[in-house]
């Protein structure tokens, strides 16, 4: 068996409501439910970024400063030791890094930002679209049993294409949408869901 | 871009040699140079473990005192700072998990054991027939570009698949039969080919 977790609302906080925090530019907590279109959001962000003159170093270090949920490198700890974990994230690698390494290097998939030689951040690489749905489709082709643990929109069509989905914290309108899905609200349940018997 | 390492040969020693010496039971030797017919050596393994009264935990015992390779640990560590690996290898979880423990606990799709009631070994389910092959397939499906890294005939294939395939100590006739992968030798040569721009 092997366990697909998502990333941001699992493990860590929201990297960009991190960053929009910690450079007080409050545009750069602009999410998916103010601007649909990942691509528009993405660019709009890139647009920002440059008019406030930082670069990804700068970000690195604001992301530097973040921390893992409290809870969450244990419970990962102890599930890596038990089971095969994957991250699958629509995050980004250059991003990720700091979290990682704090998280103890778990496997991670997910995206790579285009920095210029200035170091300002001038697009993004998709790793596939539809990344985390396609990633939990392969893994299963390769002969595991998946399960799924997300908290958000992104991850539905994971839990859905996993032998079996958890929900993590969701908002209350993505938990009362999505009945199908066991919700759980603490590491110790999601654990249980995660590596219970078939 | 992501790794696939073998396991046997490139990070920890023969497991099924190992386990051959320190039980004494010399016929645990036997691999594919003897018996080609994988199931059948496997059967043959599973009927000698049965005769000499040895459980899987017995094995596991066996396994928990072997170590990595020198230099494997941190040649591993520094990999893993930098890229995100998977370990591809034709051994069962529950032969690995100690030897993973000790390597910091990587990813790896490997294939399982099954055990009966009273402790002895049954039978094995392979995650997938040719599993590095198709995991290499699959991950490059993904969007990533795959560089690998086997020491063996049932790493060929693996090695073919990925954009780049390296050989780390091979048999001398592997080396010769095939030119077109590059042959290293050591930790620090194997991290500058898996990790050099493409």
């Amino acid at each position: 068996m092997i366990v697909c977790l998502d990333l941001e609302g699992v493990l860590v906080p929201e990297i960009w409501i991190g960053v929009a925090k910690k450079t007080g530019v409050a545009e750069l907590r602009l999410t998916t439910r103010d601007i649909p279109d990942y691509d528009a959001l993405m660019k709009r962000r890139i647009g920002i970024l440059k008019r406030e003159k930082i670069r990804l170093s700068d970000i690195q270090r604001v992301i530097g400063t973040l921390r893992p949920l409290p809870g969450a490198r244990a419970f990962l700890d102890r599930l890596r030791a038990e089971r095969q974990v994957v991250i699958l994230s629509d995050t980004f690698y250059q991003f990720a890094g700091p979290l990682m390494r704090q998280l103890g290097l778990p496997t991670i998939f997910c995206n790579w930002l285009i920095v210029g030689k200035s170091g300002y951040i001038e697009g993004y690489r998709l790793r596939q679209r539809d990344g985390k749905r396609k990633a939990v489709q392969a893994l299963r082709g390769m002969g595991f049993e998946v399960r799924a643990a997300g908290d958000s929109y992104n991850d539905i069509t994971m839990l859905k294409t996993a032998d079996k989905g958890v929900l993590f914290n969701p908002p209350d309108k993505i938990r009362r949408q999505y009945p199908r899905f066991k919700t759980v609200s603490d590491y110790r349940s999601l654990y249980r869901e995660l590596t219970s018997a078939s």
